[in-house]
């Protein structure tokens, strides 16, 4: 049982184990998005505003926030971005770039205990990011590919997922602060994908300990009706122990699947959250009519 | 690696670890129909054949025919509706029926080789149903209840589930014409039901080596938005190693999740079913101009 615990000002979020499934909101990036990532460089965040209050809103438990935009100055404006998000909601943020300095300066203007995201295998990336990770006492993905790329060989992969916990440790860093991500590869191309992650996640649960995370949406890559494949692929995921993936919280049927996934595997006490996502209104008014002073649910 | 094999007169179908997961169309069964009932006990069996042709269409590989009627001649109305349903359909039969007589009367009825809907762990049971299995030369589905009812004890429900496949044994029938119905509770009333099931599924095929079903609609049995929480938990099925499922297969998130829980496991070479059945028709039509000749999907 492990328990990865990241905070904002005011609240935890745990991912492990027995917990409902995390899931963390992937609309705040600009990659592929032009629109936003010219209003992000001039300045206007109002559209990052904007995504962060709808992904909550639709159940993301964390938000990441990644200011990957070409020529401009990543550092700052993944600040001002964090600044800003943690003004309009109050979920834990994961701070996501592929530069060291955007990094520090993502987790220098953070209120909480943040999710980094990433480091690999790299060398040079472990010596860069695990000092940082050390130093603001944050939770960092681990993502399973190393200075020899990736791996279809899924004991590469885990190994390198091991490695990296090993110098986590080096370096302070406990386990349950390490969340791997397997790497989700596009079944359109590789057949085995699914298997190979619902087989990482089983090994890295049981073996190394630690919780699991992906971009869930990878492995529909290239395919037709991508929304439909990625709900079965999450509650697969989860069915094999995953605990958390960033994905798109806009996408009812993936956020349905999860709540699902969520009763299924027994973290949705009494059905509760399910019942009160679902609730027929009209049947809900008679009831509540009839048990004053019972348990509230969100609906 | 276990295949159950089961035929038509014309079409085999096999239930394996490796092989798509079979849908078994559960909708012609008068339970809960009072219509459909009263129509069989009539002879009136044009809904029967409208919904074998209906199943099929939507992607049931097999299809359950249950004539439980009160006060009925269910053994006559069985073998006739079996007959019909021959007539307008080519896929496998599930001969579905708690009274012994009834199953022996689908049993002379049926062309090919049958998978039979139920033996138990009862006494009384085991000696009538496993001797028409040994000589039909049919599959059957054992339920992994006995004398003393179901177990809420997963460990009870295995060892009902062997013994089942001993006595089966016992009487000349091999391991792979014995499918295990671990049981689904109501996951409402139980907490644990989705584990169970899901443990379950996985130690009957590591240790037993037997394929597996389940009523799968039975987990969201007195929740709301039931097809929802289905949806999700025949992915997790298919993911812990559940090979078939009588469900409904009108329901087309339920089927779409099946096909997406088989491109996931690997079971769809290519994603060709997936990308046949998904794909955007004026995409398709460009795509049959520029390579004539090439592999045919269903769509």
């Amino acid at each position: 049982m492990t328990d990865t615990m990241i905070s904002s000002r005011s609240t935890e979020v745990v991912i492990g184990f027995e917990q409902p499934f995390a899931v963390i909101g992937e609309r705040i990036n600009p990659t592929g998005r032009k629109l936003l990532a010219e209003e992000m460089k001039n300045g206007d965040y109002s559209r990052v505003e904007a995504d962060a209050v709808a992904q909550v809103a639709a159940g993301a438990s964390i938000l990441d926030v990644n200011a990957g935009i070409p020529l401009a100055d990543e550092p700052a404006i993944l600040a001002e971005s964090i600044r800003l998000v943690q003004g309009v909601t109050d979920v834990p943020l994961c701070i996501d770039s592929s530069i060291v300095a955007a990094l520090e300066a993502g987790l220098a203007a953070y209120e909480g205990k943040a999710l980094l995201n990433s480091v690999t295998g790299e060398e040079e990336r472990l010596e860069a990011v695990l000092p940082l990770v050390k130093k603001y006492g944050c939770a960092v993905i681990a993502i399973s590919n190393d200075d020899s790329g990736i791996s279809e060989d899924i004991n590469v992969r885990f190994d390198v997922a091991r490695k990296i916990v090993e110098r986590a440790q080096d370096f302070g860093i406990p386990v349950s602060d390490v969340v791997v991500d397997p790497l989700v590869m596009p079944i359109g191309a590789i057949n085995t994908a699914g298997r190979q992650v619902m087989e990482l996640v089983q090994r890295l649960r049981s073996e190394l300990k630690v919780n699991t995370t992906c971009g869930a949406s990878n492995l529909s890559f290239g395919l037709p009706n991508r929304d439909g494949l990625n709900t079965a692929f999450i509650a697969m995921a989860i069915a094999s122990g995953m605990t958390s993936a960033i994905t798109n919280p806009l996408h009812a049927a993936i956020m349905q699947s999860v709540q699902g996934a969520n009763v299924v595997m027994g973290h949705d006490a009494e059905c509760a959250n399910w019942i009160a996502a679902n609730r027929d209104p009209n049947v809900a008014g008679r009831e509540r009519k009839g048990r004053r002073g019972g348990r509230r649910g969100r609906g």
